[in-house]
């Protein structure tokens, strides 16, 4: 089942945001109809990440990766990397948005995902105050493509 | 360490070819600055590898991959993908020459591929008459560009 996402940039942090999760995400490499490998690191745990392009079935695999490989293979994403630190927001009706903030040459970039358990429930969602521009389907935002800016882009939120 | 390889054409099968191993290679995603992920299956088992460009510290991880991960994954390799038998054929001094015959659109082209353990012995190899032409370097007979071509490049063995 495809998923049902929105996403939205930041315009200001909500109050009592907890630590959050550092990621460190880096793509191996990417292919031109869009498939992509990825890895990362979230709270120590490591994945190897592989996803389909945009215009196909929508497969993803998730593989656990061993620490020493994360560390062999990280060098190999050099210039195709994200940081950032990542905080889990709970919404009204049981919904959670992911709140990206993320960091290094992109620092100052806020984004939002919110997911939905039906197309209903996505069209009905009432953003709350400090979520700003919607930029679903904004290729822009897309991870893939952020990886490998030198700045975070130009349209900022508010 | 550098693996010390060299690679040739093949211009007659040698005699007494087993049935070999039937592999089934697909890549995931090339980046420009040549790493690769790539699937295969041979004899049944099947791996993930990722693997540096060429003007990198070499890295090469090989993860085990799941047969129903690997079925998953295989439609992403859509027109990035090799067929072979590859034969293990013993050679003298202990040497063993990796000879791929490809099928699919790239039937006809035979090559053989022999690791050794030092330069010098790179260098004293005597190639039995069945290796023709030397590729050692030549970026054609790189599988990750052999996986997007249509039919065997134009040189033929011989």
């Amino acid at each position: 089942m495809p998923e049902i996402e929105r996403k939205f940039l930041v315009t200001a942090l909500p109050d009592g945001l907890g630590e959050g999760d550092a990621i460190d995400q880096g793509y191996l490499a990417i292919a031109p109809d869009g498939v992509e490998t990825r890895i990362r690191r979230r709270a120590g745990a490591a994945t190897l990440t592989v996803k389909s392009g945009p215009a196909m079935i929508r497969v993803e695999e998730e593989i656990p990766l061993e620490a020493a490989r994360f560390d062999a293979l990280w060098p190999l994403t050099e210039g195709r990397r994200l940081e950032k630190v990542r905080h889990l927001i709970p919404l009204e009706h049981g919904l959670t948005a992911e709140l990206d903030v993320y960091g290094g040459v992109l620092a100052g970039l806020l984004t939002a995902e919110i997911e939905f358990p039906s197309e209903a429930a996505a069209r009905d969602f009432s953003p709350p105050p400090w979520l700003g521009e919607e930029v679903t389907g904004d290729a822009t935002y897309a991870n893939q493509n952020l990886a490998t800016l030198t700045a975070a882009p130009g349209r900022r939120p508010g």
